[in-house]
């Protein structure tokens, strides 16, 4: 069993990876799917005039902030737009895949953090409490595995429940960390619009192509703005038992097979 | 077991559709509920400059136009805003909801019409073909009953999977009576934002309380726009052993609990 993470940045070619899942899946590998949706979400966000905001936590983490307008517009893009497009694409190919929210099931529990603590544009340190957003701690493996033994390919997608019953804004890498390392997968594939962690940003050239679990931390200083969470996903899923994750890209033809014959940065 | 269909108009109190539903839920009632989202569908494409078209078939039947465009915006509604809204109330209640689309494991299959007739606005025949509609004729009831039967209450919207793989836009109210009779169910409960079928449709105390099964043909003169699919849903499922339909009020307390005690108006 893999755990495949597909960005939601511009540029990824959903038609190469779903037609490569679908060869996967049609060889018996069980597969769960897990994507974003960011990209989409600013553009919808700009065309309803509820234009995105980013916010920086005091520990350097930049995340989308959530208020309940931004969550709805957020919730038609990843679960109605991208998941039913992705959902539609895979079932063209014969697979019969099922989209599921974290809400649904409650198959990616968290807590909503009640105030976030952010650095404003002017360095100053501020709290901000009207934001959906929370970190997934509890993933309803049950649900999967009922889905994966009855040949259903799952295609997961934030946001995830509260313990309160809120939908919260999630990060998806970091979903698909906890959702691999929950079902005890060895590999953790994290595909994005970059061919893997670069030593450069500006130079895709510059890739590493491995590095150990040990020196995972040490790694963050090359990752940039959203990257940090992947590494951060990586992390976490490695010290939870998964055996390898793969930082790949999404543009290329086969990307999952690629990926999983090491083309990219692989952490083990 | 029982199937639920609850519209889409605007009025409609999903905060008491949801509470009844977890009252019934914990009372160890099995329920599937279909939702719909036309009201909010129209007020998404208007806000994003792709204002909605309505057509008229040959046969009088009024549906959505709905081009490629039109689909997406019917999926963010559909699937993501409304669906994500039910099972969230639903979650926060207690219930282990999980939102479906009719795509997600070919839940809801059929045929897509290639091309409709319709009566355009100064009465002339034409054919309509970059129209994705089409009409329900097999329920994955596996999906349903694996759900079920695990404690999960299934939330369930179009669109529905064409047997090529595309999405395409289905009745909700139809969608609901062939769901209702695939499940071998005793009663469907279709609730909208009025009574039941009314004699006088600016009237509400003109409430049809009771119809024969053998005449439910002929109460479709008292059904205008929107609720002649509900009747002819009605007709469908009662003709495939559904045994009693109800048309019953979605603004009231209890809608679901009022309409199983026969509020509304029963087609048997």
């Amino acid at each position: 069993m893999i755990v495949v993470k597909v960005g939601g940045g511009k540029g990824i070619n959903y038609e190469a990876v779903t037609a490569d899942l679908a060869e996967l899946h049609a060889a018996g590998q069980k597969i769960v799917l897990v994507h974003g949706g960011s990209y989409e979400t600013n553009v919808l966000s700009e065309k309803l005039g509820h234009p995105p905001k980013f916010v920086t936590s005091v520990s350097g983490y930049e995340s989308r902030y959530t208020d309940r307008e931004t969550l709805e517009i957020f919730e038609m893009v990843y679960c109605g737009k991208v998941n039913k497009r992705i959902v539609e694409m895979l079932q063209a190919k014969g697979v019969n895949a099922v989209g599921l929210s974290g809400i649904d099931g409650r198959l990616l529990e968290g807590t909503r953090k009640d105030a976030i603590k952010i650095i404003d544009s002017e360095g100053r340190k501020r709290i901000l409490r009207d934001d959906f957003t929370g970190k997934v701690e509890k993933v309803n493996t049950g649900l999967l595995t009922l889905l994966l033994d009855n040949g259903y390919l799952p295609v997961v997608t934030p946001p995830a429940i509260s313990y309160a019953g809120e939908a919260i804004n999630v990060d998806g890498d970091r979903a698909a960390a906890i959702i691999a390392s929950s079902l005890g997968v060895d590999q953790l594939i994290i595909l994005s619009n970059v061919p893997g962690l670069l030593r450069d940003v500006k130079d895709e050239s510059s890739l590493i192509t491995h590095i150990e679990k040990a020196f995972v931390e040490e790694s963050m200083s090359f990752a940039e703005g959203r990257f940090k969470k992947k590494v951060m996903g990586a992390s976490e899923a490695l010290q939870e038992g998964v055996k390898e994750v793969i930082f790949a890209d999404a543009r290329v033809d086969k990307p999952i097979s690629a990926a999983i014959a090491h083309n990219g940065t692989v952490i083990s």
